[in-house]
């Protein structure tokens, strides 16, 4: 029987009413059960757990190192990405969106690139310094108030119905890593993102100048999440072009629509073929107006 | 207050005392308590969870599949591994104990060669027909019957007392994810292992032929917990000198004393650097004859 106190934060509907009764089938003995072992949910990050405009909030945290970068070395101006970024060239970075791979290699050189030598310590420090000073510009709040409410009671509705619930996102591994458990309730090894390798240097981790593994987009998504888990995923949530893999290789997927101009962002940008993808295949499409009665419980109860 | 039923297995001693003491310490408020978030241990598997002698059990598999590979191509014998094994040389094996770079690159190009472009569910398969076919010689019993009671005893006390345990051994992690929730009742995505990448082709997943990361062994234990998991571990476990380095890592360590010809095997091969930094650094001993009275549930009760 589906709870009819869950996700109280989601309007009845055909979303709310698609996702209680995929996991009452999946945890009641019948044909659609899904074995406890199997019971992997994943979620995207940019745009399905927290909002991404204007801009990614990685991107924020990204261009904020390379801009201190370029300061420091202004012949570093001369190349990509360091040059679309002086330029204010976003049409560069749209190249993640169509998984140009000349586009993607220079991405993810500079970012193994930036952070070489690092130890975590100082990695999750700088991330904390921007968790806590900036904000994003149209709520003047700091990115991780702007997690969707919804999608933490659909993460917490998931766990209690034994599913391990795991975050897949482009962004970084261990930026994530450094909220995952206190913003999302999800333990840090739960976090698959694109990540540098480690080396153990004298008793200590120590970023290395690889990647670990390709971007963790569009393919590279359930390659990464087979690799963590060994599983596919029998539950998965995205809302653009590059969780199109992972929503496919999911047992039930959904795919958030962001139509709500006046209390997030309306956008398609960088979605089109996977809301082509979700009417073929029958994904459960969540609008954002439609659907939730509250975005961001931070500031709508200010 | 220690549990003074836990541990049936284990033996009232030292090592007993030590383990119960540092997990009731652990979990208790006080300056020793470690946050739940933090409780990871790290076991290895060869000669830590089951018996390693005469050959790693995952040798006996690959070695099998090797067999094959040079019957169907006999030039394959004048190249390494190929040569050592067709010539039943041992001695070029020993490389990974030593951890010598140009072995291992040898044994990782062949590990992943041998199995690149083989689903999981292929790759499962053929797991599964060398568990139950293959006996080890001196127990005639499949190799999974030769997993030590009293270490699946405390995998269970931790996970009782909030840690989340992990393995983390040499041998490849998906040969270990097969048997993994059956065997040690840990799911597949708590078990970390020398891996291949994997290519996500026409709604597939499919093994490259690439290494994810290096063999994880020696230093590459810790980096490998620290990518999976974003920590270190508080408690780890090991046998040998590829173990050290994540024994070191850890908060508390343990290492296991092969000295039970009679109920196991006597043998310090590999070793000896462990049991000297076991020494300097207050690691606890556990001696297979002295610290366990039993060593094999299977095997003993029948």
């Amino acid at each position: 029987m589906p709870d009819t106190t869950a996700l109280p934060s989601w309007n009845e509907g055909p979303a709310k009413q698609a996702v209680l009764d995929y996991i009452d089938a999946a945890t009641t003995p019948g044909p659609a059960f899904v074995a406890i072992a199997d019971r992997i949910a994943t979620f995207d990050n940019d745009g399905t757990l927290w909002s991404e405009q204007p801009l990614a909030p990685q991107f924020d945290f990204v261009f904020r190192r390379w801009g201190q970068e370029v300061a420091a070395d202004p012949s570093l101006a001369g190349t990509q990405p360091y040059k679309a970024l002086v330029e204010r060239d976003m049409s560069f970075f749209a190249g993640v969106e169509t998984q140009d791979p000349e586009t993607i290699k220079t991405l993810l050189a500079a970012f193994t690139r930036c952070w070489s030598g690092v130890t975590p310590e100082d990695f999750d420090a700088e991330v904390r310094v921007w968790l806590e000073t900036v904000k994003q510009p149209k709520f003047d709040a700091p990115y991780v108030e702007l997690v969707y409410t919804p999608m933490l009671e659909l993460i917490e509705y998931l766990k209690v119905h034994d599913f391990r619930v795991f975050v897949c996102s482009g962004g970084g591994r261990d930026f994530m890593r450094v909220f995952a458990e206190q913003t999302w309730g999800i333990y840090k090894e739960n976090v698959i993102g694109t990540a540098a390798e480690y080396r153990y240097v004298g008793g200590r981790i120590v970023r290395a100048e690889l990647a670990l593994g390709g971007l963790n987009i569009g393919p590279g998504k359930p390659e990464h999440i087979f690799a963590q888990t060994g599983r596919l995923p029998a539950f998965a949530g995205g809302n653009a072009d590059v969780d199109i893999e992972m929503l496919e290789s999911a047992a039930f997927a959904l795919i958030i629509k962001h139509d709500d101009a006046e209390r997030e962002f309306a956008y398609t940008t960088g979605a089109d073929a996977a809301f082509t993808r979700a009417e073929e295949l029958g994904w459960t499409v969540v609008s954002v107006k439609d659907d939730w009665n509250i975005v961001y419980a931070r500031v709508e109860t200010v």
